[in-house]
């Protein structure tokens, strides 16, 4: 493998209801064959109008749309909820927040990510003509360790899962570690261009591996199910 | 910030206890002033001789190592322990691996991950004069998600979390995610072009915000302090 490159998209308006994203990205940077383009969820949100007005004079407004858009409460401090969601995403408030989002509304989570990141690579697809992969990204909190990493929530055209199992490590043993998760690799990697602060809600990966490009989705490929899961 | 770009470093030797690892990475590349050197633990554990002799027809029988290095166990299901180590990390079987490692031996972690990659900086300052920040990182699981990805376990001259609390977002709200673990971020973009198949142990991310650089230990400023855990 060569080098990656990655960069954040500048120039993107404020996204509203009904925005093209693809036509967007494609008017603001010359994708290639094979990028990988990080959208993060916040703008996929916006643009399918996945806002909720709240109390603009309460600062806990949001709180009954926490509950409401969980499924399994997971842990309770104060006013932090670690909870389940629908698509079995485990992370904090039901992935609902404020930031970036005009004073009054809340952004709730794409009804279906991997679809918001399908529609935005088939609309890049028909705009530019080339064949990139989507992830969907979102900050995700985790057990054990300081500080937020970004993680892919949707993707398209990328398989999630880099699955080694069987093939030989540098010293020819079958490897222990066997499945990668390349997409939140991915996600994480786009973050420190994008960045909380810098507004940048797109990044684009240049370099990456042509075998890591294929059909897969998070929500049935990465989401662990509760019975496999030692932590719920 | 500009572009990132990120390279695996190729043509190092198999290494061994003793090793100067600083002046094999300065020989194997032309490192620039603030560059990200991410150096994979298992060499660092073989040049400070972390291997332990294992009985190579039992493939247990690393299991007592495991439950040596664990300091408190927190999920066991049938062979695989999740365990928290000395250091505070949480991870499968304490860190203890035998992947790219000759059969017969298992690397434990390194005793202090953070020396060992301000040991790695010192280095690497000494010999191409140029000041570069140094993550030793592993691969780890996590709950709730499939895969593993890449995460810090030492750090030099970098500082492990990015604190953005009281910055504005890009609309001018104060943020509500404030602190985002950009070593782990770091971390998992390097395992992008190191590979876990492709044998490359050591990658180098060009072009980081020179902000982030700074003094920081993975162990005391990412690790969370179990009561400050809600998972544990």
């Amino acid at each position: 493998m060569d080098t990656l490159e990655i960069f954040g998209v500048a120039g993107l308006p404020e996204i509203g209801p009904g925005d093209d994203l693809a036509g967007l990205i494609v008017d603001a940077c010359a994708l290639r064959q094979r990028d990988v383009v990080v959208v993060t969820q916040k703008i996929v949100s916006k643009a399918e109008d996945r806002l909720e007005a709240i109390d603009p004079s309460d600062p806990l407004g949001h709180k009954p749309l926490v509950e409401r858009e969980s499924v399994r409460v997971l842990r309770r401090r104060g006013e932090l909820i670690i909870s389940e969601t629908e698509h079995g995403f485990v992370c904090a408030n039901a992935g609902i927040d404020l930031s970036n989002v005009e004073k009054g509304y809340a952004a709730l989570l794409p009804v279906d990510s991997d679809r918001s990141a399908r529609r935005i690579r088939d609309g890049i697809r028909g705009r530019a003509g080339v064949e990139v992969a989507v992830i969907v990204s979102d900050t995700f909190g985790r057990p054990w360790r300081r500080g937020v990493t970004d993680v892919a929530i949707g993707c398209a055209g990328i398989r999630p899962i880099l699955d080694l199992r069987g093939a030989p490590d540098a010293l020819g043993r079958e490897m222990q570690v066997t499945e990668v998760a390349v997409v939140d690799e991915l996600a994480a990697a786009a973050e420190l261009v994008m960045g909380k602060a810098s507004g940048l809600p797109v990044g684009v990966i240049r370099g990456v591996d042509p075998g890591w490009f294929g059909p897969g989705s998070v929500a049935e490929d990465l989401v662990r199910a509760p019975a496999d899961d030692l932590f719920r």
